[in-house]
């Protein structure tokens, strides 16, 4: 059975990295996984990594889910801190609409910094990176991680899975069915 | 003639690339040739690769054009399933405007992921690949492969490049005409 | 019966690019296939292009494998000048050792340049591109189209399958037998 | 004295193109210097490179600029077929809002592969090459050539240098009595 | 007790860096620091590059804060001509929306030309160099170098960093407590 | 206690690869982990891979490693057929000097081909990815991942990152004492 | 009839280039062309700039040729201080075999970054770029810019090509009667 | 007057960093500045940053400059954990000749990983970038910042630049006299 304490820690470097990590809380919830949220800075709050990795360690999180973006050093040093596995995802900074102030906030070299700062660690420090904004694809890791110790997720996982292959297979047959044209004039009229 | 039956497979990774792909099969459609369209996602349906190959060739089909964003693995795994040729469409995610929810399917590298994980396959197994989200050109190339066995196509194909060289000449002559910046007024208005 | 004169026009934009271009050659050979290999400079021999294309047109060659490096131009125009589908191979440039004199023909941007140059062709001329110097593969596609006029090809492409899935087999369980450790010390001694 | 017949010719490879290389000829009007302009497309009309090079050489055009997006082949293949100097300029394609079907009419690389494909000419065959949809550069380029022919240009020249000089000291001024604060609020209000 | 004059020279290329330079100028001001700001174009008044170098070092600037776009040699070039230490604050052209005619003002390459050419100098003329658009940083370090000398700067420089960590400490909590999907929903609703 | 049996495969796209993924293999002997080691190609071998995956999930292999290069598609297509979790290693192609034959082998793209491919996998189907030709850092998370059942590996793991740290000390000291000058010749001498 | 003195003035930022500036000197001398040849390091003697562009006009040279590597911003300064056309050569760093100490001058970013920051001049200032190390391509244009003035050049320039197009023929025919494995064999030996 | 004592931390994340970051040692050793270094690996020794951080402070060093590679957090995380202004080198992997294991110690990405990681950081937390590779200029850097406070050196920075101006100016006038192909000879033989 999946304990009622928290599994996984959810970090991110900035609030507004929540908009693309609350995809992977929502991965981890439709699992039954249960995680703690917070936002730990690597430049903001420096002091906070040793922290955070020894209270990863003390309430015994499987995994850490870190995103960031820029020069995103997080997943790395967290990776650092502690033995827990963590999983890394680089995060695009884009224009956020609801903040009027951010204006310039350019997304430069399309998240090609924060895929290289974080996927490119030296031999003896790994972070496990998934694509970049694929914060789902870190939560669905997490399960599969965590499918070892806690079986009852290895069923879930293939449920998942097959889910995903009837959702495929329904609208393979409705494009076969009505050829491309008509396909895409329903699809995005 | 051309016959009355599927010639050409199209396939691609998600629906959301139909809005590229219907491109391809709007080039088959005014040569006449016929087309299968089907959803075939390697990483979601990955049983279904085989399978498909096998269909492809059971129903001859000649050439098969697939498509894909991102992680690009259709094309090559179908390639590699099968001694019929592929043309690979390297698709660049894009903001879906008609799915409130895609807000977030933001663009990551122009494309040049999905054009190098299409292009640069081993040798043994090859992809011929087209641009960026041009699906067309894979429709045309497509025709220019049948053209061997449907010699009809032959002329169809001269046509289609004579008008594409009358279109420009009655544009340039235009230009020529009127000069760069009335012809930018007209145009642009 | 596959006939005794050239099926495939191999051409290339300069003769260094032969030391790469081989590769498609030997390919055809090993499949039977006749070829008529040319040199071809856009650049350099422009009003050529023309000239080859109806050459090919003329001797009825079915695929045209076009070489080049750098701003590559030569497959993007002979595809505009003939109906022929044309596979294009991207060259890197090397340092080509046999040459005392080209001690600074450096590789710029990995083969980047000629990738782009040769796959992004416009809607309307179609190069089927290959991967950066995988010359072999462009060679087997060429089969590939063949298989469906000269139907004894399609043996051919399948035992070549069936072979390499056979050599893989063997090394894997060499491998698997013997483990990576002393599996690399033979390989690499 | 400027003759009152075509110095320099414009091409470019498709209509679209012109709302970038009209400020090519924009530049031109302002010197006095008479252009004409044309659209070659290396790919639609291929048998046009030629008879244009020639038609160049016969009104005896001292420049000629040549702007083309994606596999940009035009400037290159033009300046293979004729001894006079050729400028070319990449245009990154853009999302052309005046016409409603080009809304997948995507920017690929950020203008990289028209840039690549026009400046990395082969030893033999230059193209000079100016910045990503620079046209304005490339008409004021023209000039700069010209002026060793028609001395009046030199003045002109000069002229546009001082007015830059000055138009950027009013600035300057403006921005040292107010302060950044109070310059990009009047400025961007 | 720091000084009623200028310590710093806040330079950029062209009127349109101001929207991106403010933000240098908006910190210093924060910091109490006093500073000029000009327009010095290095290529449209080159001649003013030398003049504003000695104009910096007779006022006794402590540090340039110099920005620019594109081909950037603004900072490279005044970094050249004088022993003050020069900060350089790569910018990525924008789309500047107050400006009607700038409609083409496209970004190419996400800012790499700028960062590339600001940073990477050769040994003997050293520019440091910020992130791309990140002119609030070049702000800072001026103020991180002037703390040596006059040491008011380091407690404002610490509380500046307490601050940081305080409202990162707030967010976190606010995060910690609502859990992820919550919290996405307050913040974007 | 570790069990006598493999808890982790090791497979990779080609017998070449197997030069960089020994360092995988190489920490998990170190850390007393049984691996079974394969080839399984992507391209040369497509219908080993749904089996590879079945023999993996009856043979109860907590995590599979897989690397492979260019168009790399190894990792994502195991990872789609399987719920075990998949690292993936992107392998930079070298020139291979114990082969006469590979001169021309060349590394396109520094790997940024088989680092993109391997990566950007869709939502629904993670690789966790390490860097360019970090095996090691493959082998090492798989250890961290079999940490939470096999506790005996924390101890393991702990002691690994303390003698890390002690040999950085070690050699910081030795820096520190001696100066870089000194440190430098009598290292690289 | 070419006149007796410098027409084009050959600078460059280092002694180094001299490797691959050279290139464009040969060409002139092969034409008749007079040069005169200087270093001027725009970041190791910023005032020169000035004075070179003045020693240029003084002269009455017609063309500039100018190489530079990493930040280079040498033709962009000369060409904004002068009305001559400046053409520019990036150049890649390369590891000098003949200089012991120059072990680690490696090339970062295959020449991207001196390409970058010659061509994407702003609107105002030209400078007309040439391939990477392409400088015998600058001293071809140079002569194409010249044979306004000195038509005696446009003969040499048409044998020039003329000699390219019958080198290549030459090399076809060998290649077509040979095929490419004898050729390869022959050639690379 | 400087002190006897270090004004400037050294640090580096690996010792094979040194090979490179001694360049920097060698310009402060120059000018007579006073430096301690140490290797300090964000990665293998994160409880160091802080401590680090705090020695510095505690030192009283003016400047640090930091070097690291590959995934490079070494500057970033020690300018969030102290007001000292920091200088960070891009270091460019590189194979080791002196160590035999160090075979596949590739280059990926030519520096641009550590290039980005280090100089996109967020604001509020600057680290101001030099060259992939320049140590030298981060050594001059730090000189140039500590004029402000040890005047001395100002002079030695103007003779150092008018040292290199000299430099240059000699090698030009024997350029200038010899011309390009003699040159060349002599320089390279």
């Amino acid at each position: 059975m999946l304990p009622k304490k928290p599994l996984v820690g959810i970090i991110m470097g900035s609030s507004s990295d929540s908009k693309i990590m609350h995809n992977a809380a929502k991965i981890l919830d439709d699992f039954g996984i249960i995680h703690e949220d917070q936002i730990v800075s690597a430049h903001r709050t420096p002091t906070r990594l040793e922290e955070y990795a020894k209270h990863a360690e003390k309430n015994q999180f499987r995994v850490i889910i870190a995103g960031a973006g820029g020069s995103a050093h997080l997943p790395g040093m967290i990776a650092s801190h502690t033995i827990i596995p963590v999983i890394g995802v680089p995060i695009m900074v884009y224009n956020d609409k609801s903040d009027k102030k951010s204006e310039f906030k350019f997304s430069a070299f399309g998240g090609m910094d924060s895929l290289l700062s974080i996927v490119e660690m030296p031999n003896g420090s790994p972070v496990a990176t998934v694509g970049v904004n694929k914060a789902a694809n870190a939560g669905l890791y997490a399960a599969k991680i965590l499918a070892a110790e806690f079986t009852e997720l290895k069923s879930k996982l293939k449920r998942f899975k097959e889910k995903q292959h009837q959702s495929v297979l329904a609208e393979s047959d409705d494009l076969k069915k009505n050829g491309l044209s008509k396909f895409v004039q329903k699809k995005f009229k």
